[in-house]
């Protein structure tokens, strides 16, 4: 049988083409998803179409509630910043950060692929179109796998050791398209608003701003549903 | 004012003498429960009764379901084990093992410590009674502190340095219990036991052996009510 990976999976143009790039590579795909009381609960549904249009073995999707801890405009009360440019975004840490989220993300990950017998964990992190986020850093992640490998049973008793794939951390959002694109994604059914209304993406935060921007770069068309 | 701690919190004897230790050496207290499914959900009401016992400044129970993902005895279906001996509990990790368990604990703190400002995270990590768990070891402790140090704003932007406090790593179950006692704890209203029947512990699960066994090395009456 051939290896499985777990992927984090939030529904996301970035984490779609992660799938896709894991199936490729001959993983068997199992798909870890977050209800962690975000405001874009929207993403949940593009996350559970994306799973299903992958035919993921198994799709998890895990309640976690980050939102008593505060501290961010994705789970708290801070406002989710509209019109920024590149060079404004890259000026700090966003309010969209949320603190040690892919941390938590990552521990849970490390906990299905324990359960699982996996060893692969594939995350979409980035740090060219968006580079605030320390948790997305290859030092971090690489720092995370070091610690996985001395926390389980499969580790230390059978000698399980870890890789952090995060296949989309050097390349354009534009790039991520097309590669995407070639692997045979249908960018439709995903979502990456920060603020959406319904169904439909805001076209104003910084997450439809990066998005709309590596369509354009990309050269080919758009079929976000914007307000 | 003084620093902040957070101070992973079951309910349990040793989490409640990390407690009393964070708070001797001048720490204000910031509690941190976990509500994950766990059969033993009479923790949660030790849990509740320890914090308001130390009147911590603040007590965050996060909610996360580890269930999903199975794995475990104190989560799944796999049975408690009972009536074992030390030598039976070292030959193996147990089936009590509850995958990446303190990983995802971890994970959670540091986002508390994050939003609270805080950089010390106290844990009762024990290897001398118990060592079967890979996820109590001094080594992954570290490996996880430097994993820390890459991952929050905090660190990146505010040079934050973490420190995970493990004060009970090397200590035999009796010099916990004595040390407890010396700080003025009250063991009556903590829980230990894995597979209590209401709010009696079993007496016959690892938790409870080593229970009973630490109070009677340490000399003192075990105020714990048993089936």
């Amino acid at each position: 049988m051939p290896p499985k990976a777990i992927v984090l999976c939030s529904g996301g143009l970035d984490s779609t083409t992660v799938l896709a790039i894991a199936r490729e590579q001959g993983f068997r795909l199992y798909a870890l998803t977050f209800d962690y009381g975000q405001r874009h609960a929207v993403e949940l549904s593009a996350a559970r179409r994306v799973a299903a249009a992958f035919s993921v073995e198994r799709h998890v999707v895990v309640h976690c509630d980050l939102t008593v801890l505060g501290g961010s405009a994705l789970t708290g009360s801070l406002k989710v910043p509209e019109n920024r440019s590149l060079e404004e975004m890259r000026q700090e840490i966003p309010a969209t950060y949320v603190p040690a989220r892919n941390t938590i993300f990552l521990a849970y990950a490390l906990a299905f692929a324990e359960t699982e017998e996996a060893c692969d964990i594939f995350i979409g992190a980035n740090v060219i179109d968006y580079s605030g986020y320390p948790d997305c850093r290859p030092e971090y992640l690489k720092a995370f796998a070091d610690m996985a490998n001395l926390a389980t049973k499969a580790a230390v008793q059978h000698k399980a050791r870890y890789t952090i794939h995060a296949p989309l951390l050097y390349w354009h959002k534009a790039e991520i398209i097309r590669q995407g694109l070639s692997l045979g994604v249908d960018y439709s059914i995903t979502h990456s608003c920060y603020n959406p209304q319904q169904e439909l993406a805001c076209g104003r935060c910084d997450s439809c701003y990066l998005r709309k921007k590596g369509f354009a770069e990309a050269g080919v068309a758009d079929p976000t549903r914007y307000v």
